[in-house]
Protein backbone atom coordinates (compact mmCIF):
# COMPACT_ATOMS: atom_id res chain seq x y z
CA UNK A 1 0.00 0.00 0.00
CA UNK A 2 0.92 3.35 -0.53
CA UNK A 3 1.01 5.19 2.43
CA UNK A 4 0.23 8.91 3.38
CA UNK A 5 0.34 11.51 5.77
CA UNK A 6 -0.66 14.65 7.02
CA UNK A 7 -1.00 17.00 9.82
CA UNK A 8 -5.02 17.01 9.11
CA UNK A 9 -7.21 17.28 5.86
CA UNK A 10 -4.84 19.12 3.29
CA UNK A 11 -3.29 16.05 2.33
CA UNK A 12 -6.88 15.09 0.85
CA UNK A 13 -6.08 17.21 -2.61
CA UNK A 14 -2.96 14.21 -2.71
CA UNK A 15 -5.25 11.41 -2.31
CA UNK A 16 -7.59 13.04 -4.92
CA UNK A 17 -4.68 13.53 -7.17
CA UNK A 18 -3.48 10.59 -6.61
CA UNK A 19 -6.49 8.13 -6.95
CA UNK A 20 -7.04 10.37 -10.49
CA UNK A 21 -3.75 8.75 -11.83
CA UNK A 22 -3.56 5.50 -9.39
CA UNK A 23 -7.22 4.35 -9.69
CA UNK A 24 -6.12 0.39 -9.17
CA UNK A 25 -4.18 1.48 -5.87
CA UNK A 26 -5.63 1.36 -2.13
CA UNK A 27 -4.09 4.40 -0.55
CA UNK A 28 -3.86 4.26 3.10
CA UNK A 29 -4.13 7.62 4.53
CA UNK A 30 -3.56 9.30 8.29
CA UNK A 31 -4.47 12.62 9.06
CA UNK A 32 -3.12 14.14 12.53
CA UNK A 33 -5.99 15.95 13.26
CA UNK A 34 -5.52 15.72 16.79
CA UNK A 35 -2.72 18.13 16.70
CA UNK A 36 -3.33 19.78 13.23
CA UNK A 37 -2.41 22.63 12.04
CA UNK A 38 1.17 21.59 11.43
CA UNK A 39 2.19 25.43 9.68
CA UNK A 40 2.42 27.13 13.06
CA UNK A 41 4.94 24.63 14.57
CA UNK A 42 8.64 24.37 15.08
CA UNK A 43 10.64 22.14 12.89
CA UNK A 44 11.52 19.69 15.97
CA UNK A 45 8.43 19.36 16.96
CA UNK A 46 7.41 18.10 13.35
CA UNK A 47 10.44 15.88 13.23
CA UNK A 48 8.94 14.22 16.02
CA UNK A 49 5.37 13.94 14.56
CA UNK A 50 6.41 12.93 10.89
CA UNK A 51 8.13 10.18 12.82
CA UNK A 52 5.30 8.48 14.73
CA UNK A 53 3.13 9.07 11.26
CA UNK A 54 5.48 7.66 9.36
CA UNK A 55 5.55 4.89 12.04
CA UNK A 56 2.37 4.26 12.46
CA UNK A 57 1.99 4.01 8.59
CA UNK A 58 4.54 1.24 8.34
CA UNK A 59 2.94 -0.81 10.83
CA UNK A 60 0.04 -0.88 9.21
CA UNK A 61 1.42 -1.81 5.78
CA UNK A 62 2.65 0.68 3.96
CA UNK A 63 5.88 0.37 1.60
CA UNK A 64 5.87 3.67 0.40
CA UNK A 65 5.23 7.05 2.64
CA UNK A 66 3.80 9.88 0.73
CA UNK A 67 4.43 13.24 3.14
CA UNK A 68 1.55 15.08 2.11
CA UNK A 69 2.25 18.42 4.05
CA UNK A 70 4.26 21.04 3.14
CA UNK A 71 5.33 22.05 6.60
CA UNK A 72 5.74 18.02 7.65
CA UNK A 73 7.98 18.33 4.52
CA UNK A 74 9.92 20.88 4.85
CA UNK A 75 10.85 19.86 8.50
CA UNK A 76 11.21 16.49 7.76
CA UNK A 77 11.56 14.37 4.66
CA UNK A 78 15.24 14.66 4.93
CA UNK A 79 15.55 13.17 8.73
CA UNK A 80 12.79 10.47 7.47
CA UNK A 81 15.03 9.34 4.41
CA UNK A 82 17.81 9.22 7.32
CA UNK A 83 15.45 6.95 9.72
CA UNK A 84 13.68 4.97 7.22
CA UNK A 85 17.01 4.38 4.80
CA UNK A 86 14.50 0.95 3.05
CA UNK A 87 11.46 3.07 2.27
CA UNK A 88 11.24 5.11 -0.26
CA UNK A 89 9.49 8.93 0.98
CA UNK A 90 8.24 11.51 -0.97
CA UNK A 91 7.80 14.42 0.09
CA UNK A 92 5.64 17.27 -1.51
CA UNK A 93 9.07 20.48 -1.98
CA UNK A 94 11.03 18.73 -4.48
CA UNK A 95 8.32 18.26 -7.12
CA UNK A 96 6.83 21.50 -6.81
CA UNK A 97 10.82 22.86 -6.65
CA UNK A 98 11.19 20.95 -10.55
CA UNK A 99 7.78 22.11 -12.30
CA UNK A 100 8.70 25.45 -11.07
CA UNK A 101 12.27 25.80 -12.55
CA UNK A 102 11.16 24.00 -15.63
CA UNK A 103 8.49 26.79 -15.94
CA UNK A 104 9.35 29.96 -15.09
CA UNK A 105 10.55 32.41 -17.90
CA UNK A 106 12.21 35.13 -16.12
CA UNK A 107 13.61 33.03 -13.32
CA UNK A 108 11.46 35.05 -10.74
CA UNK A 109 9.63 32.54 -8.37
CA UNK A 110 6.98 33.38 -5.28
CA UNK A 111 6.20 30.85 -2.85
CA UNK A 112 2.86 31.07 -0.91
CA UNK A 113 2.83 28.38 2.08
CA UNK A 114 2.57 28.13 5.74
CA UNK A 115 5.08 29.84 8.47
CA UNK A 116 6.66 27.10 9.18
CA UNK A 117 7.54 25.85 4.83
CA UNK A 118 8.45 29.37 4.49
CA UNK A 119 10.88 30.09 7.24
CA UNK A 120 12.50 26.69 6.41
CA UNK A 121 14.08 28.77 3.53
CA UNK A 122 13.53 24.79 1.13
CA UNK A 123 11.93 26.06 -1.46
CA UNK A 124 14.69 28.82 -2.33
CA UNK A 125 17.62 26.12 -1.80
CA UNK A 126 16.30 23.74 -3.75
CA UNK A 127 15.55 26.20 -6.67
CA UNK A 128 18.89 27.32 -6.52
CA UNK A 129 20.94 24.10 -6.14
CA UNK A 130 18.44 22.79 -9.30
CA UNK A 131 18.56 25.86 -11.54
CA UNK A 132 22.42 26.21 -10.51
CA UNK A 133 21.54 29.56 -8.99
CA UNK A 134 19.78 31.03 -12.17
CA UNK A 135 16.40 31.38 -10.38
CA UNK A 136 15.37 33.32 -7.56
CA UNK A 137 12.54 32.11 -5.34
CA UNK A 138 10.51 34.96 -3.42
CA UNK A 139 8.18 33.91 -0.62
CA UNK A 140 5.18 34.92 1.79
CA UNK A 141 3.77 33.16 4.86
CA UNK A 142 -0.12 32.81 4.76
CA UNK A 143 -1.27 31.45 7.84
CA UNK A 144 -4.82 32.40 6.82
CA UNK A 145 -5.51 30.87 4.46
CA UNK A 146 -5.53 26.88 6.15
CA UNK A 147 -8.51 27.91 8.36
CA UNK A 148 -10.42 29.77 5.65
CA UNK A 149 -10.06 26.70 3.64
CA UNK A 150 -11.24 24.59 6.19
CA UNK A 151 -14.51 26.40 7.10
CA UNK A 152 -14.66 26.14 3.33
CA UNK A 153 -15.04 29.86 2.51
CA UNK A 154 -13.72 28.90 -1.20
CA UNK A 155 -14.82 32.05 -2.98
CA UNK A 156 -16.07 33.88 0.26
CA UNK A 157 -15.59 37.89 -0.31
CA UNK A 158 -12.90 37.91 2.75
CA UNK A 159 -10.49 35.02 1.55
CA UNK A 160 -10.03 37.17 -1.69
CA UNK A 161 -9.28 39.96 0.02
CA UNK A 162 -6.75 38.39 2.20
CA UNK A 163 -5.33 36.27 -0.97
CA UNK A 164 -4.97 39.92 -2.69
CA UNK A 165 -2.79 40.97 0.70
CA UNK A 166 -0.59 37.96 0.79
CA UNK A 167 0.33 37.64 -3.26
CA UNK A 168 0.52 41.30 -3.45
CA UNK A 169 4.53 41.27 -2.31
CA UNK A 170 5.28 38.48 -4.60
CA UNK A 171 3.07 40.45 -7.32
CA UNK A 172 5.77 43.83 -6.58
CA UNK A 173 8.55 41.15 -7.62
CA UNK A 174 7.64 40.73 -11.13
CA UNK A 175 7.16 36.82 -9.84
CA UNK A 176 6.03 34.55 -13.30
CA UNK A 177 5.33 31.43 -11.52
CA UNK A 178 3.68 30.70 -8.24
CA UNK A 179 4.07 27.92 -5.89
CA UNK A 180 1.26 26.65 -4.13
CA UNK A 181 3.33 25.38 -1.25
CA UNK A 182 0.72 24.31 0.82
CA UNK A 183 -1.43 21.17 0.25
CA UNK A 184 -4.61 23.39 0.67
CA UNK A 185 -3.83 25.83 -1.63
CA UNK A 186 -5.44 23.96 -4.79
CA UNK A 187 -8.86 25.04 -3.60
CA UNK A 188 -8.16 28.30 -3.46
CA UNK A 189 -6.31 28.09 -7.05
CA UNK A 190 -8.78 30.41 -8.86
CA UNK A 191 -8.41 33.16 -6.71
CA UNK A 192 -5.06 33.00 -7.00
CA UNK A 193 -5.00 33.08 -10.59
CA UNK A 194 -7.10 36.09 -10.32
CA UNK A 195 -5.01 38.10 -7.70
CA UNK A 196 -1.85 37.38 -9.54
CA UNK A 197 -2.93 37.79 -13.15
CA UNK A 198 -4.08 35.08 -15.99
CA UNK A 199 0.27 35.09 -17.21
CA UNK A 200 1.07 33.75 -13.96
CA UNK A 201 2.16 29.65 -14.36
CA UNK A 202 0.72 27.91 -10.88
CA UNK A 203 2.63 25.23 -9.37
CA UNK A 204 0.18 23.00 -7.40
CA UNK A 205 2.30 21.14 -4.88
CA UNK A 206 -0.27 18.45 -4.42
CA UNK A 207 -0.66 17.50 -8.42
CA UNK A 208 3.16 17.46 -8.57
CA UNK A 209 3.67 14.92 -6.17
CA UNK A 210 1.53 13.02 -7.08
CA UNK A 211 3.28 12.89 -10.41
CA UNK A 212 6.21 12.08 -9.12
CA UNK A 213 4.94 8.87 -7.15
CA UNK A 214 3.20 8.09 -10.57
CA UNK A 215 6.56 8.27 -12.17
CA UNK A 216 8.68 6.26 -9.56
CA UNK A 217 5.88 3.31 -9.36
CA UNK A 218 6.15 3.30 -13.62
CA UNK A 219 9.83 2.86 -12.94
CA UNK A 220 9.38 0.44 -9.99
CA UNK A 221 6.70 -1.42 -11.19
CA UNK A 222 7.72 -4.04 -8.48
CA UNK A 223 7.53 -1.88 -5.34
CA UNK A 224 4.23 -2.78 -4.66
CA UNK A 225 2.04 -5.21 -5.50
CA UNK A 226 -1.08 -4.76 -7.74
CA UNK A 227 -3.72 -5.62 -5.85
CA UNK A 228 -8.03 -5.56 -6.86
CA UNK A 229 -9.46 -2.26 -6.61
CA UNK A 230 -10.09 -1.68 -2.97
CA UNK A 231 -11.56 1.69 -1.38
CA UNK A 232 -8.65 3.89 0.23
CA UNK A 233 -8.64 3.71 3.66
CA UNK A 234 -8.53 6.85 5.85
CA UNK A 235 -7.35 6.89 9.53
CA UNK A 236 -7.27 10.13 12.01
CA UNK A 237 -6.44 10.88 15.44
CA UNK A 238 -9.17 12.86 15.99
CA UNK A 239 -12.86 12.63 14.20
CA UNK A 240 -14.78 15.79 14.57
CA UNK A 241 -18.67 16.06 12.13
CA UNK A 242 -16.86 19.01 10.63
CA UNK A 243 -13.78 16.86 9.45
CA UNK A 244 -15.71 14.11 7.78
CA UNK A 245 -18.37 16.84 5.78
CA UNK A 246 -15.45 18.80 4.54
CA UNK A 247 -13.53 15.74 3.55
CA UNK A 248 -16.51 13.82 1.64
CA UNK A 249 -17.20 17.35 -0.05
CA UNK A 250 -13.72 18.02 -1.32
CA UNK A 251 -13.23 14.19 -2.21
CA UNK A 252 -16.76 14.02 -3.39
CA UNK A 253 -17.36 10.54 -2.08
CA UNK A 254 -18.50 8.99 1.38
CA UNK A 255 -15.76 7.60 3.19
CA UNK A 256 -15.16 5.94 6.67
CA UNK A 257 -13.02 7.43 8.86
CA UNK A 258 -11.17 5.47 11.87
CA UNK A 259 -9.62 7.11 14.75
CA UNK A 260 -6.20 5.57 16.07
CA UNK A 261 -5.57 5.08 19.68
CA UNK A 262 -3.86 7.34 21.06
CA UNK A 263 -1.33 7.98 24.17
CA UNK B 1 0.93 28.53 43.25
CA UNK B 2 -1.51 28.40 40.62
CA UNK B 3 -1.42 26.71 37.74
CA UNK B 4 -3.27 28.01 34.35
CA UNK B 5 -3.24 25.68 31.12
CA UNK B 6 -4.32 26.77 27.65
CA UNK B 7 -4.44 25.40 24.28
CA UNK B 8 -1.61 27.86 23.66
CA UNK B 9 -1.48 31.93 23.72
CA UNK B 10 -5.35 32.61 24.67
CA UNK B 11 -5.02 31.47 28.02
CA UNK B 12 -2.41 34.70 28.70
CA UNK B 13 -5.22 37.31 28.41
CA UNK B 14 -6.45 35.07 31.85
CA UNK B 15 -3.41 35.82 33.05
CA UNK B 16 -2.71 39.32 32.29
CA UNK B 17 -5.97 39.94 34.62
CA UNK B 18 -5.03 37.34 37.34
CA UNK B 19 -1.95 39.46 37.63
CA UNK B 20 -3.38 42.53 37.65
CA UNK B 21 -5.81 41.42 40.51
CA UNK B 22 -3.37 39.06 42.15
CA UNK B 23 0.10 40.91 41.78
CA UNK B 24 1.77 39.55 44.42
CA UNK B 25 1.12 35.75 43.50
CA UNK B 26 3.18 33.91 40.90
CA UNK B 27 1.52 31.75 38.28
CA UNK B 28 2.30 28.50 36.44
CA UNK B 29 1.45 28.83 32.94
CA UNK B 30 1.42 26.19 30.54
CA UNK B 31 0.57 26.54 26.73
CA UNK B 32 0.02 22.88 24.90
CA UNK B 33 1.02 25.07 21.75
CA UNK B 34 2.49 21.60 20.29
CA UNK B 35 -1.50 20.93 20.02
CA UNK B 36 -2.67 24.22 19.68
CA UNK B 37 -5.63 25.04 18.51
CA UNK B 38 -7.91 23.14 21.28
CA UNK B 39 -11.93 24.60 19.24
CA UNK B 40 -11.73 21.92 16.25
CA UNK B 41 -10.76 19.10 18.45
CA UNK B 42 -13.52 16.11 19.66
CA UNK B 43 -14.62 15.98 23.22
CA UNK B 44 -12.75 13.00 23.85
CA UNK B 45 -9.18 14.14 23.17
CA UNK B 46 -10.12 17.57 24.49
CA UNK B 47 -10.40 15.25 28.09
CA UNK B 48 -7.60 13.41 27.07
CA UNK B 49 -5.42 16.80 26.75
CA UNK B 50 -7.13 18.52 29.76
CA UNK B 51 -6.04 15.65 31.81
CA UNK B 52 -2.21 15.41 30.78
CA UNK B 53 -1.61 19.54 31.08
CA UNK B 54 -3.62 19.00 34.89
CA UNK B 55 -1.07 16.25 35.81
CA UNK B 56 1.71 17.83 34.35
CA UNK B 57 0.86 21.49 36.68
CA UNK B 58 0.25 19.27 39.90
CA UNK B 59 3.52 17.85 39.10
CA UNK B 60 5.34 21.04 38.89
CA UNK B 61 3.83 22.19 42.47
CA UNK B 62 0.02 23.58 41.21
CA UNK B 63 -2.21 23.68 44.43
CA UNK B 64 -5.51 24.90 41.97
CA UNK B 65 -6.18 24.62 38.43
CA UNK B 66 -7.25 27.37 36.06
CA UNK B 67 -8.63 26.47 32.91
CA UNK B 68 -8.25 29.14 30.83
CA UNK B 69 -9.66 27.90 27.46
CA UNK B 70 -13.33 27.73 26.72
CA UNK B 71 -13.01 24.92 24.59
CA UNK B 72 -11.19 22.66 27.06
CA UNK B 73 -13.58 24.28 30.23
CA UNK B 74 -16.86 23.26 28.31
CA UNK B 75 -15.39 19.51 27.61
CA UNK B 76 -13.53 18.46 30.44
CA UNK B 77 -14.17 20.56 33.71
CA UNK B 78 -16.58 18.05 35.09
CA UNK B 79 -14.24 15.24 34.20
CA UNK B 80 -11.41 16.67 35.80
CA UNK B 81 -13.36 17.79 39.13
CA UNK B 82 -14.33 13.93 39.21
CA UNK B 83 -10.55 12.78 38.30
CA UNK B 84 -9.03 15.12 41.04
CA UNK B 85 -11.41 15.41 43.96
CA UNK B 86 -8.89 17.40 46.42
CA UNK B 87 -7.96 19.70 43.99
CA UNK B 88 -9.98 23.58 43.31
CA UNK B 89 -10.62 23.71 39.63
CA UNK B 90 -11.91 26.55 37.96
CA UNK B 91 -13.38 26.56 34.51
CA UNK B 92 -13.77 29.63 31.76
CA UNK B 93 -17.56 29.03 31.29
CA UNK B 94 -19.37 28.93 34.70
CA UNK B 95 -18.08 32.56 35.68
CA UNK B 96 -18.88 34.15 32.37
CA UNK B 97 -22.36 32.54 32.47
CA UNK B 98 -23.43 33.95 36.23
CA UNK B 99 -21.94 37.66 34.71
CA UNK B 100 -24.21 37.30 31.61
CA UNK B 101 -27.47 35.93 33.30
CA UNK B 102 -27.36 39.05 36.12
CA UNK B 103 -26.38 41.28 33.74
CA UNK B 104 -29.85 40.77 30.71
CA UNK B 105 -32.41 42.96 30.78
CA UNK B 106 -34.15 41.40 28.08
CA UNK B 107 -33.02 37.32 28.93
CA UNK B 108 -31.80 37.31 25.38
CA UNK B 109 -28.01 35.95 26.06
CA UNK B 110 -25.87 35.39 22.48
CA UNK B 111 -22.17 33.29 22.50
CA UNK B 112 -19.94 33.94 20.13
CA UNK B 113 -16.81 30.91 20.56
CA UNK B 114 -15.29 27.98 19.04
CA UNK B 115 -17.04 25.29 17.47
CA UNK B 116 -15.62 22.76 20.29
CA UNK B 117 -17.48 25.24 23.04
CA UNK B 118 -20.62 26.32 20.78
CA UNK B 119 -21.87 22.74 20.12
CA UNK B 120 -21.33 21.38 24.00
CA UNK B 121 -24.44 23.67 24.66
CA UNK B 122 -22.94 23.78 28.02
CA UNK B 123 -23.51 27.76 28.14
CA UNK B 124 -26.76 27.45 27.10
CA UNK B 125 -27.39 24.61 29.97
CA UNK B 126 -25.90 26.21 32.69
CA UNK B 127 -27.34 29.45 32.23
CA UNK B 128 -31.19 27.75 31.72
CA UNK B 129 -30.34 26.17 35.43
CA UNK B 130 -29.01 29.07 36.69
CA UNK B 131 -31.86 31.47 35.49
CA UNK B 132 -34.72 29.06 36.38
CA UNK B 133 -35.07 28.78 32.37
CA UNK B 134 -35.71 32.33 32.32
CA UNK B 135 -32.97 33.36 30.00
CA UNK B 136 -32.37 31.95 26.81
CA UNK B 137 -28.83 31.44 24.91
CA UNK B 138 -28.02 32.23 21.09
CA UNK B 139 -24.69 30.71 19.91
CA UNK B 140 -22.84 31.03 17.04
CA UNK B 141 -19.58 29.11 16.51
CA UNK B 142 -16.54 31.97 14.96
CA UNK B 143 -13.73 29.51 13.91
CA UNK B 144 -12.12 31.83 12.09
CA UNK B 145 -11.32 34.22 15.03
CA UNK B 146 -8.53 32.70 16.44
CA UNK B 147 -6.49 32.22 13.75
CA UNK B 148 -7.23 36.01 12.94
CA UNK B 149 -6.07 37.22 16.53
CA UNK B 150 -2.74 34.92 16.67
CA UNK B 151 -1.82 36.78 13.16
CA UNK B 152 -2.69 39.99 15.48
CA UNK B 153 -5.06 41.09 13.16
CA UNK B 154 -6.83 43.04 15.76
CA UNK B 155 -8.19 45.61 13.95
CA UNK B 156 -7.60 44.68 9.89
CA UNK B 157 -10.50 45.06 8.08
CA UNK B 158 -11.38 41.34 7.10
CA UNK B 159 -11.34 41.00 10.60
CA UNK B 160 -14.21 43.72 11.02
CA UNK B 161 -16.41 42.35 8.05
CA UNK B 162 -15.78 38.60 9.49
CA UNK B 163 -16.95 40.05 13.27
CA UNK B 164 -19.90 41.79 11.59
CA UNK B 165 -20.74 37.97 9.56
CA UNK B 166 -20.47 36.36 12.85
CA UNK B 167 -22.57 38.36 15.39
CA UNK B 168 -25.18 38.96 11.90
CA UNK B 169 -27.34 35.56 13.25
CA UNK B 170 -26.73 37.04 17.12
CA UNK B 171 -28.12 40.85 16.59
CA UNK B 172 -31.19 39.34 14.50
CA UNK B 173 -32.45 37.76 17.72
CA UNK B 174 -32.17 40.74 19.78
CA UNK B 175 -29.65 39.60 22.19
CA UNK B 176 -28.74 42.49 24.47
CA UNK B 177 -25.83 40.45 26.00
CA UNK B 178 -23.10 38.74 24.48
CA UNK B 179 -20.39 36.52 25.89
CA UNK B 180 -16.67 36.41 24.69
CA UNK B 181 -16.54 32.96 25.06
CA UNK B 182 -13.40 32.61 24.05
CA UNK B 183 -9.92 33.53 25.91
CA UNK B 184 -8.75 34.79 22.80
CA UNK B 185 -11.89 37.71 21.98
CA UNK B 186 -11.03 40.14 24.21
CA UNK B 187 -8.58 41.19 21.91
CA UNK B 188 -11.40 41.65 19.42
CA UNK B 189 -13.77 44.00 22.17
CA UNK B 190 -13.61 46.61 20.55
CA UNK B 191 -14.93 45.28 17.24
CA UNK B 192 -17.39 43.34 18.75
CA UNK B 193 -19.40 46.07 20.72
CA UNK B 194 -19.04 48.17 17.37
CA UNK B 195 -20.51 44.70 15.40
CA UNK B 196 -22.92 44.78 18.27
CA UNK B 197 -23.75 48.28 19.24
CA UNK B 198 -22.86 50.44 21.99
CA UNK B 199 -26.42 49.23 24.06
CA UNK B 200 -25.12 45.47 24.21
CA UNK B 201 -23.11 44.82 27.48
CA UNK B 202 -19.94 42.72 26.70
CA UNK B 203 -18.90 39.84 28.79
CA UNK B 204 -15.14 39.09 29.18
CA UNK B 205 -14.94 35.43 30.21
CA UNK B 206 -11.34 35.79 30.80
CA UNK B 207 -11.77 38.87 32.99
CA UNK B 208 -14.66 36.85 34.41
CA UNK B 209 -12.98 33.38 35.51
CA UNK B 210 -10.31 35.94 37.15
CA UNK B 211 -12.36 37.60 39.40
CA UNK B 212 -13.86 34.09 40.46
CA UNK B 213 -10.37 32.97 41.41
CA UNK B 214 -9.70 35.83 42.99
CA UNK B 215 -12.94 35.65 45.09
CA UNK B 216 -12.13 32.03 46.10
CA UNK B 217 -8.66 33.14 47.29
CA UNK B 218 -10.30 35.68 49.48
CA UNK B 219 -12.75 33.30 51.10
CA UNK B 220 -9.84 30.73 51.44
CA UNK B 221 -6.62 32.81 52.59
CA UNK B 222 -5.21 29.12 53.74
CA UNK B 223 -5.44 27.39 50.15
CA UNK B 224 -1.75 29.20 48.59
CA UNK B 225 1.20 30.56 50.92
CA UNK B 226 1.92 33.62 49.85
CA UNK B 227 5.03 34.17 49.24
CA UNK B 228 7.93 37.14 47.98
CA UNK B 229 6.57 38.42 44.61
CA UNK B 230 8.16 35.93 42.01
CA UNK B 231 7.90 36.16 38.26
CA UNK B 232 5.32 34.17 36.47
CA UNK B 233 6.72 30.56 34.61
CA UNK B 234 5.38 30.32 31.00
CA UNK B 235 5.99 26.60 30.09
CA UNK B 236 4.94 25.47 26.54
CA UNK B 237 4.78 22.31 24.65
CA UNK B 238 6.72 23.99 21.84
CA UNK B 239 8.31 27.00 21.15
CA UNK B 240 8.53 29.12 17.67
CA UNK B 241 9.57 32.59 17.06
CA UNK B 242 5.99 33.85 16.45
CA UNK B 243 4.22 32.82 19.61
CA UNK B 244 7.41 34.52 21.82
CA UNK B 245 6.74 37.71 19.93
CA UNK B 246 2.67 37.38 20.03
CA UNK B 247 2.68 36.75 23.83
CA UNK B 248 4.88 39.38 24.95
CA UNK B 249 3.38 41.31 23.05
CA UNK B 250 -0.46 40.82 24.87
CA UNK B 251 0.76 40.80 28.40
CA UNK B 252 3.36 44.25 27.41
CA UNK B 253 6.72 42.32 29.22
CA UNK B 254 9.26 40.11 28.12
CA UNK B 255 8.92 36.33 29.45
CA UNK B 256 11.23 33.17 29.35
CA UNK B 257 9.45 30.34 27.22
CA UNK B 258 10.44 27.13 28.34
CA UNK B 259 9.60 24.17 26.54
CA UNK B 260 8.64 20.54 28.18
CA UNK B 261 9.78 17.24 27.08
CA UNK B 262 7.06 15.67 24.94
CA UNK B 263 6.77 11.72 24.10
Amino acid sequence: MIGIFDSGIGGLTVVKALQKKLFHQQLLYFGDTARTPYGSKSPETLVRYARQNTEWLLEHGAKIIVVACNSASAAATVQLRKDYPGVPIFGVITPAVEAAVTKTRNGLIGLVGTRATVSSNLYGTYAKKMSDGKVQVFANACPLLVPLVEEGWFSAGETKRIVKKYVHPLRAKNVDTLILGCTHYPLLKQIFQQKMGNQTILIDSAEELAKSVVHYLDENPDSIKKLPKKKSVFYVSDITSHFQYIAERWLGETIELHKVACA
